[in-house]
């Protein structure tokens, strides 16, 4: 496996790749690679011969006060997981080589960034969808796969695919959760043993109002107040639950199109997200 | 020499290309081509083995008012200057092509595009920058060539270039001008005679800065006012005449480093551009 940190070896690198016919499938993360990761790459793995895995914690997706500094980072771990998972390579460049200094080019959705942890975290996208665009830029990938913990993420860098015609086939891959119903996330590593029990709650809402829709409850705020009930009596600190369609991101009054319900809450200091496609 | 519709067809055209070792040459354009276009082309065959010219009127780097409707087309006209000139294929997308609905992300550069052109047309940029991210996706190409006489917008792309890692080497090419020293430019063709002949004042004030540098004169305010000097007594109307930097587009009092002495004035209705690069 190769460790490659500048944007033009690895821009060279792919290239080799593609002159020998063989596919790029990339998987962008910020590193501190637990099993949701894993499994992104094998999806990636399954749809092409070269898994390219960028380690980057992308300083302008941070928002001001957020936690940049101490976002958890181990990459030697990293490293190891991703050879034993078979990755062909890891782009990891420093914050220098990706932020040249005067960068002054940003890549900006403006509908669907819009609510949920758009409004939550104003910059929030606009670093994502720029590190995602420089990321397709330096490695070349025919294809990128992304988590759905991530929902709207992914449903931003898709939108940003279609309308700058990046030449990228985007897979959203389930995701990965804890036996006890947790997804997995790099941030789970902030939790206090208290707080991780509490936030079962928001997986457990997630299922109960999974539950009521394949019951026939189709009244976004009915399924809402199921996910809002549990963690409020969790003593989490809700930022937003919300029922939106997987089309435009828009609130729904009744579930009769393809929908997302979207979580983020606090549990001590920590903000998680999650959410379930549902129809 | 082929005429490519869809951004999946030249796509697929690119890989081919890629694939049997050749290298891609694009010309970004609105068609209306001139010989300052051609000689792009001249250029783009001399670093790459396959030109593909792209002739789209792109609606976003228009403001409301502008000339969208009546900016000039003759594809039949620029197709036979192509073939003629060896492109190996034209891409000519429909707006619908490339805009489909919903369209919602910008490629935005926030530094370079705040003066002269970008003060006076405050979205044009915005419109620049997007359409040549989606034409590099869907050309692919290895160099790309763009005319100094759009002296801001080159520095711009190239700009953009580096902050989002295109693998792709940009080129500028010399103002390719008429015997009397007319800019080329397909908004030429709106001038009545009256206002051609008058709006020879912008490339003889632009002449005689260069002179006058060339004979030791460093003050931008003098350089600048040679310039509006002509550009007044030919009754013209001045939209800036401005000395910047060409590393950050930033006002210059003396000329100590590369310059551009850039000008944007209107002759009847008819807005024109030109620039000279000083030092």
């Amino acid at each position: 496996m190769k460790l490659v940190r500048t944007i033009a070896d690895m821009q060279q690198l792919a290239r080799e790749w593609h002159r020998n016919g063989k596919r790029i499938g990339l998987v962008p993360t910020m590193g501190y690679l637990h099993e949701g990761h894993l499994s992104l790459l094998d999806v990636a793995a399954s749809r092409s011969e070269e898994v390219v895995v960028s380690v980057f914690v992308n300083p302008s997706q941070f928002g001001p006060g957020e936690d940049l500094e101490r976002y958890p980072r181990d990459f030697e771990r990293d490293r190891e997981l991703c050879e034993n998972r078979g990755a062909a390579a890891i782009f990891c460049p420093s914050v220098e080589e990706m932020y040249a200094g005067g960068h002054s080019t940003w890549v900006i959705e403006d509908k669907l960034t819009a609510p949920l942890c758009g409004a939550s975290r104003p910059t929030h996208f606009r670093g994502v969808t720029t590190v995602v665009a420089k990321l397709f830029n330096a490695v070349l990938p025919d294809v990128a796969v992304f988590g759905q913990k991530d929902g709207q993420q992914a449903l931003v860098i898709q939108r940003m695919v279609r309308d700058l015609n990046f030449p990228v086939e985007i897979v959203v891959a389930p995701t990965v959760r804890e036996t006890d119903g947790l997804a997995m996330s790099s941030r789970n590593a902030y939790l206090t043993r208290d707080d991780r029990d509490r936030a079962l709650a928001i997986s457990r809402g997630l299922r109960k109002a999974r539950e009521a829709f394949a019951n026939g409850e189709r009244h976004a705020s009915a399924l809402r107040l199921l996910v809002a009930q549990e963690i409020e009596d969790a003593a989490g600190r809700i930022d937003y639950v919300e029922m939106v369609s997987r089309q435009d991101l828009k609130p729904l009054v009744l579930v009769g199109e393809p929908a997302m319900l979207a979580v983020a809450a606090f549990f001590g200091k920590t903000r998680l997200i999650d959410n379930c496609f549902l129809g």
